[in-house]
Protein backbone atom coordinates (compact mmCIF):
# COMPACT_ATOMS: atom_id res chain seq x y z
CA UNK A 1 0.00 0.00 0.00
CA UNK A 2 1.23 3.06 -1.13
CA UNK A 3 0.90 5.71 2.13
CA UNK A 4 -0.25 9.55 1.59
CA UNK A 5 2.14 11.89 2.68
CA UNK A 6 -0.34 14.52 2.08
CA UNK A 7 -2.75 12.39 4.68
CA UNK A 8 -2.91 14.05 8.49
CA UNK A 9 -1.02 12.64 11.11
CA UNK A 10 -2.78 10.90 13.71
CA UNK A 11 -2.30 11.55 17.72
CA UNK A 12 -4.09 10.23 20.42
CA UNK A 13 -4.50 10.48 24.67
CA UNK A 14 -6.46 9.58 27.17
CA UNK A 15 -8.04 12.86 27.40
CA UNK A 16 -6.86 16.87 27.04
CA UNK A 17 -3.10 16.31 27.88
CA UNK A 18 -2.05 14.95 24.36
CA UNK A 19 -2.60 18.57 23.03
CA UNK A 20 0.92 19.41 24.60
CA UNK A 21 2.22 16.91 22.09
CA UNK A 22 -0.30 18.18 19.08
CA UNK A 23 1.10 21.26 20.34
CA UNK A 24 4.69 20.32 19.56
CA UNK A 25 3.82 19.01 16.19
CA UNK A 26 2.09 21.86 14.98
CA UNK A 27 5.07 23.99 16.00
CA UNK A 28 7.54 21.73 14.64
CA UNK A 29 6.02 20.63 11.87
CA UNK A 30 3.65 23.06 10.51
CA UNK A 31 2.55 22.19 7.06
CA UNK A 32 1.17 18.47 8.75
CA UNK A 33 -1.90 18.23 9.16
CA UNK A 34 -3.45 16.59 11.78
CA UNK A 35 -6.46 14.54 13.50
CA UNK A 36 -6.56 14.49 17.10
CA UNK A 37 -8.90 11.74 19.07
CA UNK A 38 -8.95 12.41 23.77
CA UNK A 39 -10.89 9.80 24.73
CA UNK A 40 -13.06 11.87 27.26
CA UNK A 41 -15.47 9.31 28.02
CA UNK A 42 -12.31 6.73 29.47
CA UNK A 43 -10.27 8.89 31.09
CA UNK A 44 -7.95 8.37 32.97
CA UNK A 45 -5.82 5.30 31.49
CA UNK A 46 -3.18 5.63 34.36
CA UNK A 47 -5.20 3.56 36.97
CA UNK A 48 -6.52 1.07 34.46
CA UNK A 49 -4.56 -2.29 33.74
CA UNK A 50 -2.90 -3.02 30.45
CA UNK A 51 -5.58 -5.37 28.84
CA UNK A 52 -7.68 -2.49 29.23
CA UNK A 53 -5.69 -0.16 27.61
CA UNK A 54 -4.71 -2.14 25.04
CA UNK A 55 -8.61 -2.60 24.03
CA UNK A 56 -8.89 1.10 24.06
CA UNK A 57 -6.07 1.55 21.84
CA UNK A 58 -6.74 -1.04 19.48
CA UNK A 59 -10.45 0.66 18.93
CA UNK A 60 -8.79 4.20 18.26
CA UNK A 61 -6.36 3.07 15.67
CA UNK A 62 -9.21 1.59 14.33
CA UNK A 63 -11.04 5.23 14.13
CA UNK A 64 -7.90 6.79 12.65
CA UNK A 65 -7.71 4.79 10.12
CA UNK A 66 -10.84 5.44 9.01
CA UNK A 67 -9.66 8.69 8.74
CA UNK A 68 -7.01 7.34 6.62
CA UNK A 69 -4.22 8.83 8.86
CA UNK A 70 -0.22 8.39 7.57
CA UNK A 71 1.37 7.84 10.75
CA UNK A 72 -0.02 7.73 14.74
CA UNK A 73 1.57 9.28 17.77
CA UNK A 74 0.53 7.68 21.17
CA UNK A 75 0.81 10.90 23.16
CA UNK A 76 -0.85 9.34 26.61
CA UNK A 77 2.60 7.93 28.76
CA UNK A 78 0.13 5.22 29.66
CA UNK A 79 -1.12 3.84 26.18
CA UNK A 80 2.47 4.42 24.81
CA UNK A 81 3.91 1.99 27.63
CA UNK A 82 0.97 -0.83 27.96
CA UNK A 83 -0.29 -0.87 23.91
CA UNK A 84 2.64 0.46 21.47
CA UNK A 85 3.95 -3.06 20.80
CA UNK A 86 0.33 -3.97 20.35
CA UNK A 87 -0.99 -1.54 18.55
CA UNK A 88 2.25 -1.79 15.82
CA UNK A 89 1.54 -5.35 14.94
CA UNK A 90 -1.09 -4.97 12.51
CA UNK A 91 -0.17 -1.83 11.25
CA UNK A 92 1.48 -0.73 8.27
CA UNK A 93 2.19 2.98 8.63
CA UNK A 94 4.33 4.25 11.03
CA UNK A 95 3.62 4.31 14.84
CA UNK A 96 5.78 6.16 17.48
CA UNK A 97 4.75 6.96 21.51
CA UNK A 98 5.96 9.47 24.12
CA UNK A 99 8.52 7.41 26.03
CA UNK A 100 10.92 6.47 23.94
CA UNK A 101 12.06 9.59 22.74
CA UNK A 102 12.14 11.44 25.94
CA UNK A 103 14.13 8.28 27.39
CA UNK A 104 16.65 8.67 24.41
CA UNK A 105 17.29 12.21 25.07
CA UNK A 106 17.16 11.82 28.86
CA UNK A 107 20.08 9.45 28.21
CA UNK A 108 21.87 11.57 25.94
CA UNK A 109 21.99 14.27 28.82
CA UNK A 110 22.34 13.18 31.85
CA UNK A 111 26.41 13.28 33.03
CA UNK A 112 25.80 11.81 36.50
CA UNK A 113 23.89 8.88 35.24
CA UNK A 114 21.22 9.94 37.90
CA UNK A 115 17.52 10.85 36.04
CA UNK A 116 14.14 11.37 37.91
CA UNK A 117 11.19 10.75 35.91
CA UNK A 118 7.77 12.00 37.38
CA UNK A 119 4.26 11.30 36.21
CA UNK A 120 0.82 9.36 37.03
CA UNK A 121 1.03 6.65 39.59
CA UNK A 122 0.31 4.43 36.28
CA UNK A 123 2.99 5.28 34.62
CA UNK A 124 5.72 5.35 37.49
CA UNK A 125 4.50 2.43 38.62
CA UNK A 126 4.69 0.56 35.21
CA UNK A 127 8.36 1.41 35.09
CA UNK A 128 8.50 1.71 31.42
CA UNK A 129 11.12 4.79 31.68
CA UNK A 130 13.31 2.29 33.45
CA UNK A 131 13.18 0.30 30.81
CA UNK A 132 14.24 2.05 28.05
CA UNK A 133 16.37 4.21 29.68
CA UNK A 134 18.68 0.98 31.31
CA UNK A 135 18.22 -0.97 27.59
CA UNK A 136 20.43 2.29 26.28
CA UNK A 137 22.45 2.43 29.42
CA UNK A 138 22.55 0.14 32.02
CA UNK A 139 24.89 2.17 34.16
CA UNK A 140 21.79 5.23 34.67
CA UNK A 141 19.83 5.21 37.91
CA UNK A 142 16.15 5.78 37.48
CA UNK A 143 14.57 7.28 40.19
CA UNK A 144 10.95 7.96 40.09
CA UNK A 145 8.21 9.53 41.50
CA UNK A 146 4.32 9.65 41.30
CA UNK A 147 2.87 13.28 41.14
CA UNK A 148 -0.90 12.66 41.47
CA UNK A 149 -1.90 16.27 42.03
CA UNK A 150 -0.38 17.90 39.30
CA UNK A 151 -2.74 17.13 36.56
CA UNK A 152 -6.00 18.66 38.53
CA UNK A 153 -3.79 21.90 39.56
CA UNK A 154 -2.64 22.33 35.46
CA UNK A 155 -6.61 21.69 34.74
CA UNK A 156 -7.50 23.89 37.31
CA UNK A 157 -5.18 26.64 35.44
CA UNK A 158 -3.01 26.92 38.55
CA UNK A 159 0.10 27.49 36.79
CA UNK A 160 2.17 29.65 38.25
CA UNK A 161 0.21 29.71 41.78
CA UNK A 162 2.04 29.50 45.19
CA UNK A 163 -0.03 26.24 45.55
CA UNK A 164 1.32 24.23 42.67
CA UNK A 165 4.84 25.61 43.84
CA UNK A 166 4.38 24.38 47.47
CA UNK A 167 3.19 20.38 46.28
CA UNK A 168 5.85 20.63 43.52
CA UNK A 169 8.20 21.22 46.36
CA UNK A 170 7.00 18.56 48.19
CA UNK A 171 6.89 15.80 45.49
CA UNK A 172 10.10 16.60 44.32
CA UNK A 173 12.21 17.20 47.05
CA UNK A 174 13.04 13.11 47.37
CA UNK A 175 14.60 13.56 43.78
CA UNK A 176 16.33 16.49 44.46
CA UNK A 177 17.99 14.95 47.69
CA UNK A 178 18.96 11.81 45.81
CA UNK A 179 21.11 14.32 42.88
CA UNK A 180 19.10 13.61 39.97
CA UNK A 181 20.81 15.99 36.87
CA UNK A 182 17.83 15.04 34.49
CA UNK A 183 14.25 14.92 34.95
CA UNK A 184 11.89 13.57 32.07
CA UNK A 185 8.54 14.97 32.58
CA UNK A 186 6.42 11.58 32.31
CA UNK A 187 3.46 12.86 31.81
CA UNK A 188 1.73 15.28 28.85
CA UNK A 189 -0.08 17.67 31.57
CA UNK A 190 3.71 18.76 32.98
CA UNK A 191 5.12 20.87 30.45
CA UNK A 192 2.56 23.27 31.56
CA UNK A 193 3.98 23.76 35.18
CA UNK A 194 7.29 23.34 33.27
CA UNK A 195 8.59 26.61 34.89
CA UNK A 196 7.49 26.01 38.60
CA UNK A 197 8.87 22.43 38.01
CA UNK A 198 12.48 24.08 36.72
CA UNK A 199 12.41 26.55 39.73
CA UNK A 200 11.84 23.87 42.43
CA UNK A 201 14.48 21.85 40.91
CA UNK A 202 16.88 24.72 40.46
CA UNK A 203 19.48 25.10 36.97
CA UNK A 204 21.69 22.50 37.57
CA UNK A 205 18.96 20.21 36.51
CA UNK A 206 18.13 19.38 32.66
CA UNK A 207 14.25 19.05 32.07
CA UNK A 208 13.46 16.51 29.10
CA UNK A 209 10.08 17.47 27.75
CA UNK A 210 9.04 14.21 26.13
CA UNK A 211 6.02 16.46 24.18
CA UNK A 212 8.86 18.30 22.14
CA UNK A 213 11.34 14.97 21.55
CA UNK A 214 8.42 12.89 20.29
CA UNK A 215 7.69 15.82 17.49
CA UNK A 216 11.30 15.59 16.62
CA UNK A 217 11.54 12.13 16.11
CA UNK A 218 8.05 12.14 14.25
CA UNK A 219 9.94 14.33 12.13
CA UNK A 220 13.02 12.17 11.34
CA UNK A 221 10.69 9.14 11.27
CA UNK A 222 8.57 10.98 8.56
CA UNK A 223 11.62 12.24 6.54
CA UNK A 224 12.81 8.95 6.71
CA UNK A 225 10.60 7.25 5.22
CA UNK A 226 9.87 10.20 2.50
CA UNK A 227 5.97 10.71 4.24
CA UNK A 228 6.62 14.89 4.99
CA UNK A 229 3.67 16.47 3.60
CA UNK A 230 4.07 18.43 0.13
CA UNK A 231 2.40 21.18 1.80
CA UNK A 232 0.33 21.82 -1.47
CA UNK A 233 -3.20 20.42 -0.30
CA UNK A 234 -3.83 23.62 2.46
CA UNK A 235 -7.10 22.59 3.98
CA UNK A 236 -9.06 25.89 5.79
CA UNK A 237 -8.72 23.41 9.11
CA UNK A 238 -5.94 21.37 9.03
CA UNK A 239 -6.50 20.25 12.48
CA UNK A 240 -9.38 18.12 13.38
CA UNK A 241 -10.27 17.54 16.91
CA UNK A 242 -12.61 14.09 18.33
CA UNK A 243 -13.64 13.24 21.54
CA UNK A 244 -15.53 10.43 23.50
CA UNK A 245 -17.52 12.68 25.67
CA UNK A 246 -18.47 16.24 26.76
CA UNK A 247 -16.52 18.48 24.50
CA UNK A 248 -16.87 21.27 26.26
CA UNK A 249 -14.64 21.12 29.04
CA UNK A 250 -11.92 20.06 26.22
CA UNK A 251 -12.46 22.87 24.41
CA UNK A 252 -11.94 25.04 27.10
CA UNK A 253 -8.73 23.63 27.88
CA UNK A 254 -7.65 22.97 24.03
CA UNK A 255 -8.18 27.09 23.57
CA UNK A 256 -6.12 27.48 26.27
CA UNK A 257 -2.98 25.95 25.27
CA UNK A 258 -3.44 26.23 21.87
CA UNK A 259 -2.91 29.39 19.67
CA UNK A 260 -6.20 29.28 17.92
CA UNK A 261 -9.84 28.66 18.43
CA UNK A 262 -10.84 24.80 18.79
CA UNK A 263 -14.31 25.32 17.38
CA UNK A 264 -15.16 21.94 15.06
CA UNK A 265 -14.73 19.65 18.21
CA UNK A 266 -16.72 16.37 17.51
CA UNK A 267 -18.07 13.83 19.73
CA UNK A 268 -17.56 10.13 18.44
CA UNK A 269 -18.93 6.80 19.97
CA UNK A 270 -15.54 5.11 20.20
CA UNK A 271 -17.12 1.85 21.64
CA UNK A 272 -18.30 1.33 18.05
CA UNK A 273 -14.61 0.41 16.81
CA UNK B 1 -42.60 -10.13 44.74
CA UNK B 2 -41.74 -9.91 48.43
CA UNK B 3 -38.57 -8.18 49.13
CA UNK B 4 -36.36 -10.46 51.59
CA UNK B 5 -35.67 -8.04 54.69
CA UNK B 6 -32.34 -9.88 55.44
CA UNK B 7 -30.91 -9.37 52.25
CA UNK B 8 -28.24 -6.69 51.76
CA UNK B 9 -28.45 -3.32 50.42
CA UNK B 10 -26.99 -2.84 47.44
CA UNK B 11 -24.51 0.86 47.54
CA UNK B 12 -22.60 2.04 44.11
CA UNK B 13 -20.20 4.54 43.65
CA UNK B 14 -18.22 5.82 40.80
CA UNK B 15 -15.18 4.75 42.72
CA UNK B 16 -13.68 4.91 46.60
CA UNK B 17 -15.79 8.05 47.41
CA UNK B 18 -19.40 6.19 48.19
CA UNK B 19 -17.38 4.33 50.95
CA UNK B 20 -18.00 7.60 52.88
CA UNK B 21 -21.81 6.39 52.88
CA UNK B 22 -21.41 2.93 53.36
CA UNK B 23 -19.49 3.73 56.60
CA UNK B 24 -22.24 5.80 58.02
CA UNK B 25 -24.86 2.73 57.09
CA UNK B 26 -22.75 0.43 59.11
CA UNK B 27 -22.70 2.99 61.94
CA UNK B 28 -26.10 3.47 61.50
CA UNK B 29 -27.99 0.48 60.44
CA UNK B 30 -25.28 -2.20 62.28
CA UNK B 31 -27.45 -5.08 61.57
CA UNK B 32 -27.15 -4.83 57.95
CA UNK B 33 -25.75 -6.61 55.49
CA UNK B 34 -23.50 -4.65 52.42
CA UNK B 35 -22.50 -5.16 48.94
CA UNK B 36 -20.75 -2.30 48.14
CA UNK B 37 -19.71 -1.54 44.08
CA UNK B 38 -16.97 0.60 43.06
CA UNK B 39 -17.03 1.89 39.35
CA UNK B 40 -13.05 2.18 39.68
CA UNK B 41 -12.43 1.10 36.16
CA UNK B 42 -14.61 4.11 34.83
CA UNK B 43 -13.99 6.71 37.61
CA UNK B 44 -14.99 9.73 37.14
CA UNK B 45 -18.13 9.93 36.33
CA UNK B 46 -17.95 13.63 36.97
CA UNK B 47 -16.82 14.92 33.55
CA UNK B 48 -19.03 12.07 31.83
CA UNK B 49 -22.70 13.32 30.27
CA UNK B 50 -26.27 12.36 31.29
CA UNK B 51 -26.59 9.34 28.76
CA UNK B 52 -23.55 7.95 29.96
CA UNK B 53 -23.92 7.99 33.25
CA UNK B 54 -27.28 6.76 32.80
CA UNK B 55 -26.09 3.70 30.90
CA UNK B 56 -23.19 2.58 33.57
CA UNK B 57 -25.79 2.84 36.49
CA UNK B 58 -28.13 0.88 34.72
CA UNK B 59 -25.42 -2.10 34.19
CA UNK B 60 -24.14 -1.89 37.95
CA UNK B 61 -27.95 -2.03 39.49
CA UNK B 62 -28.71 -5.17 37.34
CA UNK B 63 -25.22 -6.40 38.83
CA UNK B 64 -26.67 -5.78 42.53
CA UNK B 65 -30.15 -6.86 41.53
CA UNK B 66 -28.16 -10.78 40.95
CA UNK B 67 -26.34 -9.95 44.16
CA UNK B 68 -30.53 -10.13 45.31
CA UNK B 69 -29.99 -7.07 47.55
CA UNK B 70 -33.56 -5.43 48.89
CA UNK B 71 -32.52 -2.03 48.26
CA UNK B 72 -30.00 0.49 46.33
CA UNK B 73 -28.20 3.50 47.51
CA UNK B 74 -26.62 5.54 44.67
CA UNK B 75 -23.55 6.94 46.91
CA UNK B 76 -22.42 9.21 44.23
CA UNK B 77 -23.26 12.78 43.47
CA UNK B 78 -22.88 12.70 39.98
CA UNK B 79 -25.17 9.18 39.57
CA UNK B 80 -27.58 10.61 41.76
CA UNK B 81 -28.30 13.89 40.13
CA UNK B 82 -28.04 12.07 36.47
CA UNK B 83 -29.52 8.53 37.00
CA UNK B 84 -31.72 8.05 39.77
CA UNK B 85 -34.74 8.60 38.10
CA UNK B 86 -33.78 6.14 35.30
CA UNK B 87 -32.85 3.72 37.33
CA UNK B 88 -36.29 3.72 39.50
CA UNK B 89 -38.05 3.01 36.71
CA UNK B 90 -38.22 -0.84 36.32
CA UNK B 91 -37.37 -1.49 39.83
CA UNK B 92 -39.91 -2.73 42.60
CA UNK B 93 -36.99 -2.25 45.41
CA UNK B 94 -36.11 0.70 47.00
CA UNK B 95 -33.41 3.28 45.39
CA UNK B 96 -32.44 6.41 47.26
CA UNK B 97 -29.30 8.69 46.12
CA UNK B 98 -27.15 11.21 48.28
CA UNK B 99 -28.80 14.43 46.70
CA UNK B 100 -32.12 14.72 48.38
CA UNK B 101 -31.72 13.93 52.33
CA UNK B 102 -28.54 16.41 52.41
CA UNK B 103 -30.69 19.16 50.63
CA UNK B 104 -33.44 18.28 53.21
CA UNK B 105 -32.03 18.58 56.29
CA UNK B 106 -29.73 22.05 54.50
CA UNK B 107 -33.53 23.16 53.70
CA UNK B 108 -34.42 22.73 57.23
CA UNK B 109 -31.12 24.28 59.12
CA UNK B 110 -30.81 27.33 57.25
CA UNK B 111 -31.92 30.33 58.87
CA UNK B 112 -30.57 33.17 56.47
CA UNK B 113 -32.10 30.95 53.18
CA UNK B 114 -28.41 30.92 51.94
CA UNK B 115 -27.17 27.71 51.26
CA UNK B 116 -23.45 26.27 49.59
CA UNK B 117 -22.91 23.49 47.64
CA UNK B 118 -19.55 22.48 47.20
CA UNK B 119 -18.56 19.47 44.74
CA UNK B 120 -17.10 18.22 41.28
CA UNK B 121 -17.94 20.63 38.02
CA UNK B 122 -20.35 17.80 37.06
CA UNK B 123 -22.31 17.73 39.70
CA UNK B 124 -22.10 21.98 40.65
CA UNK B 125 -22.87 21.87 37.07
CA UNK B 126 -25.68 19.97 37.35
CA UNK B 127 -27.84 22.78 39.04
CA UNK B 128 -29.24 19.12 40.94
CA UNK B 129 -28.88 20.46 44.65
CA UNK B 130 -30.58 23.30 43.75
CA UNK B 131 -33.36 22.40 42.28
CA UNK B 132 -34.05 20.25 44.93
CA UNK B 133 -34.04 23.44 47.64
CA UNK B 134 -36.04 25.46 45.62
CA UNK B 135 -38.59 23.09 45.23
CA UNK B 136 -38.67 22.58 49.10
CA UNK B 137 -38.67 26.30 49.73
CA UNK B 138 -38.05 28.71 46.57
CA UNK B 139 -36.95 31.27 48.59
CA UNK B 140 -33.34 29.72 49.41
CA UNK B 141 -30.50 31.06 47.05
CA UNK B 142 -28.34 28.15 46.32
CA UNK B 143 -24.65 29.24 45.60
CA UNK B 144 -22.50 26.55 44.35
CA UNK B 145 -18.58 25.95 44.35
CA UNK B 146 -16.99 23.17 42.34
CA UNK B 147 -14.01 21.95 44.01
CA UNK B 148 -11.99 19.67 41.70
CA UNK B 149 -8.66 19.85 43.83
CA UNK B 150 -10.83 18.27 46.62
CA UNK B 151 -10.82 14.92 45.27
CA UNK B 152 -6.90 14.25 44.63
CA UNK B 153 -5.79 15.87 47.94
CA UNK B 154 -8.01 13.04 49.90
CA UNK B 155 -6.93 10.56 47.93
CA UNK B 156 -3.05 11.91 48.50
CA UNK B 157 -3.95 11.18 51.95
CA UNK B 158 -3.10 15.20 52.93
CA UNK B 159 -6.70 15.57 55.09
CA UNK B 160 -4.91 17.97 57.64
CA UNK B 161 -2.19 19.72 55.67
CA UNK B 162 -1.35 23.15 54.75
CA UNK B 163 -1.61 22.96 51.17
CA UNK B 164 -5.69 21.42 51.84
CA UNK B 165 -6.08 24.48 53.90
CA UNK B 166 -4.79 26.86 51.43
CA UNK B 167 -6.56 25.56 49.05
CA UNK B 168 -10.20 25.60 50.76
CA UNK B 169 -9.29 28.90 51.75
CA UNK B 170 -9.26 29.91 48.34
CA UNK B 171 -12.17 27.65 47.26
CA UNK B 172 -14.73 28.67 49.78
CA UNK B 173 -13.59 32.56 50.01
CA UNK B 174 -16.66 33.72 47.73
CA UNK B 175 -19.06 31.07 49.72
CA UNK B 176 -17.76 33.10 52.87
CA UNK B 177 -18.54 36.43 51.03
CA UNK B 178 -21.50 35.51 49.95
CA UNK B 179 -22.67 35.01 53.94
CA UNK B 180 -24.29 31.17 53.62
CA UNK B 181 -25.02 29.69 56.80
CA UNK B 182 -24.90 25.98 55.59
CA UNK B 183 -23.02 24.11 53.48
CA UNK B 184 -23.80 21.05 51.53
CA UNK B 185 -20.58 18.74 51.49
CA UNK B 186 -21.53 17.48 47.79
CA UNK B 187 -19.38 14.82 47.07
CA UNK B 188 -18.25 11.07 48.63
CA UNK B 189 -14.80 12.21 49.22
CA UNK B 190 -15.49 15.72 51.25
CA UNK B 191 -16.56 14.50 54.88
CA UNK B 192 -12.67 12.74 54.91
CA UNK B 193 -11.46 16.82 54.84
CA UNK B 194 -14.46 18.21 57.04
CA UNK B 195 -12.79 19.50 59.90
CA UNK B 196 -10.57 21.48 57.20
CA UNK B 197 -13.49 22.71 55.58
CA UNK B 198 -15.07 23.55 59.09
CA UNK B 199 -11.93 25.71 60.02
CA UNK B 200 -11.94 27.88 56.88
CA UNK B 201 -15.89 28.08 57.10
CA UNK B 202 -15.61 29.13 60.98
CA UNK B 203 -18.63 28.40 63.86
CA UNK B 204 -21.67 30.25 62.05
CA UNK B 205 -21.49 27.86 59.44
CA UNK B 206 -23.49 24.38 59.85
CA UNK B 207 -22.05 21.76 57.11
CA UNK B 208 -24.55 19.21 56.07
CA UNK B 209 -22.78 15.31 55.48
CA UNK B 210 -24.97 13.62 52.83
CA UNK B 211 -23.59 10.90 54.00
CA UNK B 212 -24.73 10.81 57.59
CA UNK B 213 -28.35 11.92 56.12
CA UNK B 214 -28.36 9.23 53.89
CA UNK B 215 -27.60 6.44 56.39
CA UNK B 216 -30.92 7.75 58.24
CA UNK B 217 -32.95 8.08 55.48
CA UNK B 218 -32.38 5.00 54.74
CA UNK B 219 -33.43 3.15 57.97
CA UNK B 220 -36.54 5.14 57.77
CA UNK B 221 -37.58 3.96 54.24
CA UNK B 222 -36.64 1.00 55.63
CA UNK B 223 -38.90 0.75 58.55
CA UNK B 224 -41.53 1.96 56.50
CA UNK B 225 -41.36 -0.84 54.64
CA UNK B 226 -40.99 -3.32 57.50
CA UNK B 227 -37.31 -4.21 55.18
CA UNK B 228 -35.03 -3.69 58.19
CA UNK B 229 -32.80 -6.71 58.73
CA UNK B 230 -33.96 -9.19 61.47
CA UNK B 231 -30.62 -9.30 62.49
CA UNK B 232 -31.04 -13.04 62.65
CA UNK B 233 -28.66 -14.28 59.71
CA UNK B 234 -25.01 -13.26 60.75
CA UNK B 235 -22.62 -13.64 58.61
CA UNK B 236 -19.00 -13.62 58.62
CA UNK B 237 -18.20 -11.56 56.40
CA UNK B 238 -21.53 -8.76 55.92
CA UNK B 239 -19.59 -6.61 53.76
CA UNK B 240 -18.64 -7.46 50.28
CA UNK B 241 -16.57 -5.08 48.18
CA UNK B 242 -16.86 -5.33 44.19
CA UNK B 243 -14.88 -3.33 41.93
CA UNK B 244 -14.30 -2.72 38.51
CA UNK B 245 -10.75 -2.53 37.82
CA UNK B 246 -7.71 -2.59 39.78
CA UNK B 247 -8.84 -3.48 43.91
CA UNK B 248 -5.21 -2.70 45.11
CA UNK B 249 -6.05 0.99 45.18
CA UNK B 250 -9.51 0.68 46.15
CA UNK B 251 -8.04 -1.85 49.32
CA UNK B 252 -5.41 0.86 50.44
CA UNK B 253 -8.37 3.47 50.15
CA UNK B 254 -10.81 1.43 51.93
CA UNK B 255 -8.56 0.58 54.84
CA UNK B 256 -8.03 4.21 55.50
CA UNK B 257 -11.23 5.36 56.02
CA UNK B 258 -13.33 1.70 57.40
CA UNK B 259 -12.56 0.49 60.43
CA UNK B 260 -11.68 -3.19 59.85
CA UNK B 261 -9.71 -4.99 57.07
CA UNK B 262 -11.44 -5.22 53.55
CA UNK B 263 -9.31 -8.30 52.23
CA UNK B 264 -11.99 -9.61 50.13
CA UNK B 265 -12.23 -6.99 47.14
CA UNK B 266 -13.48 -8.96 44.25
CA UNK B 267 -12.82 -7.28 40.53
CA UNK B 268 -15.73 -8.18 38.02
CA UNK B 269 -16.16 -7.24 34.39
CA UNK B 270 -19.60 -4.74 34.07
CA UNK B 271 -19.01 -4.06 30.92
CA UNK B 272 -20.90 -7.57 30.56
CA UNK B 273 -24.02 -6.33 32.64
Amino acid sequence: MKIDRDAPIGVFDSGVGGLTVAREIMRNLPSEKIVYFGDTARVPYGSKSKDTIIRYSRQIVRFLQEQQVKAIVIACNTASAFALDAVKENLDIPVIGVIEPGAVVAAAETKNKRVGVIGTIGTVGSGIHEDFLCRIDPEITVIGKACPLFVPLVEEGWLHDPVTFEVARRYLRELKEREIDTLILGCTHYPLIRSTIGEVMGEGVRLVNPAYETALELKRLLRDKDLLSTGKEQEEFPYRFYVSDLAEKFKDFANSILPYDVEMTQKIDIEKY
